[in-house]
């Protein structure tokens, strides 16, 4: 890895020419056929299952996306197998050219966050990933050990600012100014301490469900990369989003799960042969809708 | 499990007589020999090391005290046999009779969260623990799903209020009241959605590392079982704990990592013959400053 983590982040969206970002949020209940009914036999076969469902879908996606985003509590349901069935999702990605976002929301004391550091982005037993999600709740001293670990991996990070589910706002907007806006500017600060070209390596999570708030936090993080959630099966759609992308349609990533994992039950895609069709058709719709948007600023 | 969360946990405290918890923090260069050595070679050689250290470990502990907090996060360095060697530890200490609190410090939107509920707190594949530590910044509907895992299997939380490390307040001071207080509020709110003797399932990580806050959060959590991280190594004492308990010596958990698991390091004990001597000496000091204060209440 030669460039930091934003420059190969946003090379790899021209390349695809979509800020389209796709989560791996395995339940074994709405795998297609034949992992389905694999997944039924018991935990070894259930992480099989989920190793070979990936290794095919990753296939439909990486022509397609330029980023896939893990969700380890799925993989971690299924033990150490799903541990090692997630080393190997992010393996074949990365074989397939594709950049990974673990979604982890780590966070710990000093000692403790450089740990999780070392298992997901140094490489040195699981595969590295190119950027982790971190929990910012425990402060700048539980953030940092991530932040050094970008700077020496150059790999980044997205800290969750403001997230996407609907109780977000007990907490993320406690205070005046919010607790979020707090986040943020801590979001930036942390992001002068990785060397970077024009973009920050330390990015952030805003929730993508309310688009008034992503201009608010475009403006609080001129440069700052964005992880934007929560795009279909969440309610989020395409309208609002534009203010995070530049003229370049450089700024955010824009993520889909279930929109795009569930396709195969999808009524009006049954007249497509395999889930793979019904996948592939899916992830067209998310990439036209967000080329449009990403679009709008050019 | 036939007993709410924290009847489990005062009647084990009760049984040895002590508050006293010991985190499994395994850093392989603090390992004690021989498991130090076997631990360099290799990711499998290194698992095996921490599933031999950790059941010697847990037998030199199981007499002295009623809780372990395995913390993932250096299990997790080496990938899924980390993981495996995470779950032989948690097996091998409930074998023994100690209740586990899984220092995993997970939490994400509601459908994310209830997997790793499923993954920690089910029993479904990996060990059950019986509480887990739970990080609340996406708010109520990302906390409400670990909240309903306690009352199905009768586990409990730990949720993070104000953490032990230095730069806590940061965001959990922020805001008028600050952000903890309001956490607070949450966590007691939570616990009556389980149902309980005296004491609520949902518990509280309050930092021991300050005790003139613990009164205040005693006072804001009165019925709320607290984790005091920070004994020992991260500079706290037995001042000032004793506002924790009530009475009957009921009320919280203390925990000391470090300052157990590098007993064998300390230089005024290398007349003991082995590092489960020395263990043995650490928590023993540790028990008796604790019972003196439990007892202070009393």
């Amino acid at each position: 890895m030669s460039q930091d983590f934003a420059s190969r982040l946003f090379d790899a969206i021209d390349r695809v020419g979509n800020p389209a970002m796709v989560g791996l949020d395995p339940r074994l209940d709405h795998l297609p056929e034949p992992f389905k009914s694999a997944a039924q036999q018991g935990v070894e076969a259930a992480a099989q299952a989920l190793v070979d469902y990936h290794c095919a879908l990753l296939d439909v996606l990486a022509d397609k996306v330029a980023v896939v985003k893990p969700q380890a509590a799925f993989f971690e349901t299924l033990g150490a197998p799903g541990f090692q069935a997630l080393a190997r999702a992010v393996e074949h990605a990365k074989e397939r050219g594709l950049l990974v976002v673990m979604d982890a929301k780590r966070g710990d004391i000093g000692s403790t966050s450089a740990a999780y550091a070392q298992a997901f982005l140094s490489g040195e037993v699981f595969p590295a990933s190119d950027a982790l999600t971190v929990n910012p709740y425990l402060g700048e001293d539980a953030c940092e050990p991530f932040v050094r670990a970008c700077a020496e991996h150059q790999t980044g990070l997205f800290i969750l600012v403001k997230t996407s589910n609907p109780g977000a706002s007990l907490f993320q907007d406690h205070g005046e100014p919010p607790l979020a806006d707090r986040v943020a500017e801590a979001v930036v600060r942390w992001g002068e301490m990785v060397p970077h070209q024009s973009w920050s390596s330390i990015g952030a999570v805003v929730g993508a469900t309310r688009p008034d708030e992503l201009a608010h936090f475009r403006r609080q993080m001129p440069k700052v990369p964005l992880l934007l959630p929560g795009f279909g099966f969440q309610g989020g759609g395409a309208e609002g989003l534009d203010v995070a992308f530049d003229a370049k349609g450089h700024g955010a990533v824009v993520n889909s799960s279930r929109g795009v994992l569930w396709a195969h039950e999808r009524e009006d895609l049954q007249h497509l042969a395999d889930w793979q069709e019904r996948t592939a058709v899916a992830v067209d719709e998310m990439v036209e809708a967000l080329r449009a948007v990403q679009g709008a600023r050019a």
